[in-house]
Formats: structure tokens, C-alpha cells, sequence
């Protein structure tokens, strides 16, 4: 066991602070990981605060990690000591069942381990990123290649492969016209990532206020969804539309811009229930679908291919103390375009 | 302009009623059929009781015709006198757009022409199959193979295409599970036809009324949903669920039955909007998706294939004079499993 310094939000209602938490001895296939520094998602504060159901507390939020190994189980053949590594938002699966047989690990039927707010084989609660180390198996750390830089890698391990999996799944890629719902720190991946794959890319977010950024980072359009006229105009245009946003949605409204066989792929979802009208995909035989992170091998695919393009989160770095402010932040969609905290600072 | 005898709504609440209409003069592409068999869809009693929105009155419902060819046009090659055809749910698209080109005229971009409720490119009402004859494009012409009795295969024209097509475009076949929702006019197609086709099909109905004959049509397996088990019993089991439903559906514990990347495609769909939750399509990449009939190419495959494997609906023939009371009876799920009208008594 180690003692480690951490942020912890101590209950639902209160704000994060620090505190330190104990960390289990290096097991035979484990690697001891320094974290250098750990996005803010949005889905943290979901989970702080209670809003997708009970959680575990005192809670250390935190799924994207970046950091370098410090020490290795004596089983560990993948990882040494001074490797730049990563861990997303699971730390385990049950490794057996069809799923996870095809890496498939985030859709393991007995359920993966979230890497926080969750508990572990032996029934210990796991803590996340927020924090100065971390013990993983070998299996749930991804290597990070060396052309990206640790700060701007970690918002890779949930916002790259969340977006990264399905617009792989769904063929976003030369020919293809791809919406970009929402752009913050998952749309803006998704804007990247999708014009590395080489589809023509649209940004539909609510207001033009982002457009400069949009265009900057890859999208081909920008289109405001409070303006009725992008509707009208955007009728029938699309092969893939992929929604970050996890605010309610009209979803009719949305499947009208689809292609015949479009697919409307929610990688957000808001808390409560949305209406649908099932004309709305019968119409043009359309796809409303969605998608979870994705699997270890694809994370690492994920990473390879950012690097290989120069592709990371753009992020404003905090300090550890600024959790608390930077989550208002969030809430208020006013960050450019993920807060990632130096944990060094903890 | 020829004066055919057929029944007709004169208006949304009156009942159905003798009558005569005008068919078109046979024009250069024309086919005239005389029509000896229509079947009843539930789609005609949304329509003809404005459940669907306005609609055009007098109306001669009917879109699973099947007949002989009486007459042809002068640049008419694909038919002749004496052959046994069937028209299905359109008579016309604008043959251009790349849906059309592609043999998906059901999602013509211009919009397809209904075989009824609907106005033609000269701007004349369309009237349907309940009447003795009818005037049809040879391109929106499909041939019945000698193989199947033209009762049995009017009802091929929409049911039998509409879950053919959703069931060959999502791959029902050897070794995936398919479940069929609804055991009505179209759900009894779905289990022939996703049988034919090798897939292990199971019936999600109700209640067990119906199981022998389900079992009977091709069923694997007959589970009621009105028994709350079967979903803790099913839970993660399909491929593909069918769903031929027009109730409104709690579509969150249906998609609990599919595996992950498993589809649920409505063939039926409710007037009002239904509730989801997207977590139901995040965890386990689900996909919610919608198919309406299918093209003219498809058409001519299905009603082959049904040929091929000794397919045709279960039917109750009726006289002309029990179209009211045929329409009591399927609003009541009353019918086992397609009321089909003999037109000679019109």
C-alpha cells in the first residue's frame, strides 16, 4: 500500500479537496504508474454530483490519464520502468466473455471496472486520476507514443477513443459527409479526428461563436442549431451525424438531416429520456445508435493514429486547486477546449 | 377512362362503401390489371380514419394487389396479356434521384407515389386495390411466380416486403437470433420469411395465444411480454428484433434484449412519440433503426424467394361486403393472420 495525495469530492454536495487515499502494493502483473496529468470530463461531474445515479464516496474523479511507469509486477512483460503511458475509463474487465474476447472490454457483459466510482475484484472502491499515482494491470494501460506530449494525450483516453470508436465504426473516411454535434471537449476531438480520417466534416453547434476554432481545427462547415435555416439547408445531407451533447435533443429534428441509411451515433446522453417519433428512422431506413468509449487495442489504435497525425486535445492546464472553479466552468461550456489539471500541483 | 366498381371511405369517420371510380386510359408504359385479390393492411385503417394526418377522400385503400394483366401499352415489354403480377405500396417515383437509381424508390428523395392516398405526377388521385381494376406503370409492376396462389400472395406486396427487406438488410440468416414483435399481419411474415432465411427466430408476442400457430410458421421459440420473466429471461439474446408493433412500445426494455452491436428495427411504429433513454444504445452500441416496404428490385426478389420456399401469407378471404367489419376485427388483433378481399364480389 502506498499513501498518495489525491482530490476528492467528499460527498455529492460538496466541493472537491485534497486529501490522500491509499494505493495497493504492485501485484505480479500491475505497473505503478506517476500521473503527470488528468483531464476534466464532463461525465466527472456527472458522477460527483450524483447525476447519473448513487456513487461511491469519498470519490477521486478522473479517467484520462497520462503519466510514465515507475514500477513493474514481476508478471509485466508490456510495460518498464520510464514508459509514457496512459489509462482511460476502465482499469478492468472480466477478461473472459465474448466481448471482451474481442476487445470488446467496454462492453464486457459482467461488467468492466470503471477506473472510479466503481469497485474493484476485491470489492475495494477505485479512485481515478486526480491523483499522484495510480496502480493498474498491465492489460488497462496503453502506451503513449512519442511524438505527443503527455498534457495534451491525456484528454485522449476518454474524449479520442469515445469519438475515435465510433466515427471508425460507423466508416467516417474519404466520400463520407460527418456531422460534428456540439463542440466541446468530445465535438472537438471529433472534429479532429474525423477530418484526420478524411471525411467532409460539419460542425453543428448552438451558436457561431466557436466557428474560427471549428475551422481551424479541421471542420469543412459550421452550421448554428439555433437557427432554423440550418435545418432547412442541412435537410438530407448527412451520412453519419455524431452527437456529444448531452443536453436534451430534438432528436426528429436531427434525424431529418440524415442521408437514406444515415446513422445518428450519441456518444452524450442526457439524464433523462428523449421523445422520438419512430417515423423519423423509418423514413430513409436511418440508424439512431450509440457508443461507449471503446476497447484497450482500439485506445491504442486511437493513440497511434493522433500521433502519427499530430492530433491532441487542445487544453487549458490548471492547477489542482482550480478543480472546483474549472467544473463550473464546464458547466457553463467555457473552456477551450478541456481542462486538464498538472498533478503536480496536488 | 375506364369506370371501375370498388369501395371506397367518402370521408375520414363514414364507413366503407360500393362505389365506382375512373381509371386512366392505358397509357405507352401502362399495365392494366384486373384485380382479383386485395389485401387489408392495418395501415389502410390508419389512413382511412386520417390516423396519420389528412388524407384524401373519397379513399379506395389497398396496397397488396395481385391480379392478371388485361391490356399493356404500346412501349410495354416487361408483361403481357395473361401474366400474373402484383402491386405493392407505390406506383410511381421520380426514377432520377440516387435513390431511385439505386432500386430504393420506397425513399425516392421526391418522394414516392402511394398506390392510394396520394396524388399522381398529372396531379389525379391515386385509389388502391379495393375495386376491380387498376392502371400501373409497368416499372411499379412486380411478376407472381406461377408458384403461389395470387390470395396467399397479395399480402407479399407490403408485409411480406416490408420485413423481407429489414431482415435481408440486417443480415437474419445462419446462426443469428432474430426475434419478431407482433404476431399480427406482419409479424406472421417475419417469422416465414427470417425462418426461410435460417435464422433462429423467436416470437415476442403478448400473450401465448398464438404460440402453436407461431411454431407452426417457423418459430424457434414463443415467449409472451406481457409476462415480465421473459425479459430477465432474454435479456442480451438478439442479433436483430423486428418489431411490427404500432402500439406504443417501452422501447428501453426492448433493446435490453439485444447482445451488443444488435439492432431493433421498427416496421411498425406508433402515432405518438416514444420515450428513450440513449443510455439503452450507449451501453452495448445498439442500434434503434427504422425500414419502410422496399424497392421494386427487392419486391421481385422477396415474392421469388416466397415462391422458391413455398411462402405465402395466412389468410381469411372475405366478400367486399365485410371490409367494415374486417377493419373491427384488426383493430381488435382479431384476424389470423390477413384479411384478404375476393374483389370478383366488389
Amino acid at each position: 500500500m502506498t499513501t498518495v495525495a489525491a482530490y476528492a469530492a467528499p460527498s455529492a454536495k460538496a466541493p472537491l479537496e485534497r486529501t490522500t487515499i491509499e494505493r495497493r502494493a504492485v501485484g505480479e502483473f500491475d505497473v505503478l504508474i506517476d500521473i503527470e496529468f488528468a483531464g476534466i470530463c464532463h461525465s466527472d461531474i456527472h458522477q460527483a454530483r450524483e447525476g447519473w445515479g448513487e456513487a461511491i464516496f469519498p470519490m477521486v474523479p478522473g479517467h484520462e490519464i497520462a503519466g510514465v511507469v515507475s514500477e513493474v509486477g514481476s508478471g509485466v512483460t508490456k510495460y518498464q520502468v520510464g514508459d509514457r503511458v496512459g489509462v482511460g475509463c476502465m482499469v478492468d474487465s472480466c477478461r473472459e466473455c465474448e466481448n471482451c474476447r474481442a476487445g470488446l472490454e467496454q462492453y464486457c457483459l459482467k461488467g468492466q471496472t470503471g477506473t472510479y466510482n466503481a469497485l474493484d475484484k476485491n470489492g475495494e472502491p477505485t479512485y481515478g486520476g486526480y491523483s499522484q499515482k495510480i496502480v493498474v494491470d498491465e492489460n488497462f494501460v496503453v502506451r503513449i507514443p512519442d511524438g505527443l506530449s503527455l498534457d495534451v494525450a491525456a484528454p485522449l483516453l476518454c474524449a479520442g477513443i469515445t469519438t475515435y470508436s465510433p466515427l471508425r465504426h460507423w466508416n467516417a473516411g474519404p466520400g463520407k459527409k460527418v456531422a460534428v454535434l456540439g463542440m466541446g471537449g468530445l465535438g472537438h476531438m471529433g472534429v479532429k479526428i474525423a477530418h484526420a480520417l478524411g471525411a467532409e466534416v460539419t460542425v453543428l453547434s448552438q451558436s457561431l461563436r466557436k466557428r474560427d476554432d471549428g475551422l481551424k481545427l479541421g471542420a469543412d462547415h459550421y452550421y448554428a442549431t439555433s437557427d432554423p435555416q440550418t435545418f432547412e439547408e442541412l435537410r438530407g445531407s448527412f451520412d453519419l451525424i455524431l452527437s456529444t451533447v448531452s443536453a436534451p435533443l430534438d432528436l426528429d429534428r436531427f434525424l431529418s438531416l440524415l442521408k437514406t441509411d444515415g446513422a445518428f451515433v450519441n456518444v452524450g446522453a442526457p439524464e433523462e429520456p428523449v421523445a422520438l417519433n419512430l417515423f423519423s428512422v423509418i423514413s430513409g431506413r436511418k440508424t439512431l445508435a450509440g457508443s461507449g468509449i471503446g476497447g484497450i487495442r482500439e485506445t491504442q489504435e486511437m493513440l497511434d493514429f493522433c500521433a502519427a497525425h499530430g492530433i491532441g486535445a487542445e487544453i487549458e492546464l490548471i492547477d489542482a486547486d482550480q478543480i472546483n472553479e474549472a467544473y463550473e466552468r464546464v458547466l457553463n461550456s467555457d473552456v477551450r477546449y478541456r481542462f486538464v489539471i498538472d498533478t503536480a500541483t496536488i
